[in-house]
């Protein structure tokens, strides 16, 4: 099988490397907008070849794997899907749908696509930053998937079976929902810890002094490429506002508590928190 | 040498496990109030026995470590430096200072007490919860040193330096305003995301399936006990409710910033944060 990767940064190059050390693809073709990321993609062996031309990387295709930022994704996924024939299999990999499955809706090859959502990552970008195994184990969500074809689907059923990752079925809307719950707003709050830290914290070194395994693992996510991320937020924009909303509700309720030295609702407030234990062991 | 641990949790069973590892002592005495706990550490082997009566414990030690919460600190620390003789050095491990320091201000016995703060943890409690290693390399804070006898300064530096631990000296003030910046609001921040997803991820499943690698380490410190953390907000309540409310106001920017849709802002502000990479590689 040969594999069109377009977007060569961190889940585009994991997934070449993953397909690639599973046996499941023989040929890579990259497209890459960035002369530097396209060489450094070379180098690093994620892809066999560079094709400066999307409709003949999609040509040359029988999977073709859409791996841009959001934003990029509404324009791109409608002009592979414009390019793509009737056997050739599209699937994005990214973090919000609604938009998206709007974008094609009505587009004649939709069946070909199949919408994904691995959910793995790091909090780094870049061809660089593609490491082998990210997705082992990891669920991943497909989407509206009555809307692709059923040969398209079983198909990237079983590729993503093979990795492994475990299967999730979810419509569009209720991806969207449940990722601003559990992924988004950590992200915000991370980007927000941050800002805080470097706000208050005027002495860098301190910083670096002082921060304990426990910081470095909260503020991680600030380390997350606003390319990536605004887009996202932007696409989900009224189910990131509303989790937003209730963050910040629980942030002002923590504060009062502490404010009127209320330590027994503080403790109880801790004990509700200490619940996350049970779901993610 | 023989050494006292009076609270075998995560930090004090550590420091046993550690100063064992080292051969830096070669006796290890037991202080603890919950006799599960207590059982629990013999069976670890983190002491060699349990001493009931804290005074008895006290006489036989070369080294008193108070490794109790916060809240407790505030009585046993008086207490131990109340058996304590002229020889014997005690530390804490404590993560807040001032309130502590002033308790002891007057204390006959105060110039063998020298005030520690590993900067290390992990997000569980108790004596199962106790790893070698865990301050290898990091960093460890002693406040106020000047108001400490000099050979009880100089025995914790040889021991905390063959960890081996990174010295870092600070007046308690200084302690208590950095480690609200880089250390107490990571918790609290940890402790509202928590709340949030419980509250608005009705379906735990869902919390489950879709809970990625960002998720897990920005929730992480969630897990963490009230037992430890209440009396530390409670301690530190000046500065943790400046820094919270500083991160109150950069979580609220970032809303309205998404709110009336300035994408440019948010890159901006995302950026910035993103600053936190040239601190913490």
């Amino acid at each position: 099988m040969n594999v069109t990767i377009i977007g060569l940064g961190l889940i585009g190059g994991s997934l070449a490397l993953s397909l690639r050390q599973h046996g499941l693809a023989r040929r890579f073709i990259g497209v890459e907008q960035s002369p530097a990321h396209a060489r450094r993609a070379l180098e690093l062996g994620l892809v066999d070849k560079i094709e400066p031309d999307l409709a003949a990387a999609v040509a040359q295709a029988d999977l073709v794997v859409v791996a841009v930022p959001m934003d990029a994704m509404l324009t791109v996924l409608p002009a592979v899907l414009d390019a793509a024939g009737p056997q050739q299999v599209v699937i994005d990999v990214g973090s919000t749908k609604q938009a998206l499955l709007a974008a094609v809706a009505g587009h004649p090859r939709r069946g070909r696509f199949v919408a994904v959502h691995p959910m793995a990552g790091t909090e780094y970008s870049g061809p660089d930053a593609a490491v082998q195994g990210l997705f082992d184990g990891k669920t991943v969500v497909l989407c509206d998937t009555e809307h692709s074809d059923p040969d398209a689907v079983q198909l990237v059923e079983k590729l993503l079976q093979a990795l492994p990752m475990r299967l999730l079925y979810l419509d569009a809307a209720a991806h969207d929902l449940h990722t601003a719950y559990v992924s988004h707003i950590s992200h915000i709050t991370s980007f927000a810890l941050a800002l805080t830290v470097l706000e208050k914290e005027k002495e860098e070194q301190r910083i670096f002094d002082l921060a304990s395994g426990g910081f470095a693992s909260t503020v991680r996510l600030a380390k997350s490429s606003p390319a990536m991320w605004v887009p996202i937020f932007r696409q989900n924009r009224p189910n990131v506002l509303d989790v937003l909303d209730e963050h910040l509700h629980q942030l002002q309720h923590f504060r009062e508590l502490l404010a009127r030295e209320d330590y027994d609702g503080l403790t109880r407030q801790i004990q509700q928190a200490n619940h996350i234990r049970k779901i993610l062991p």
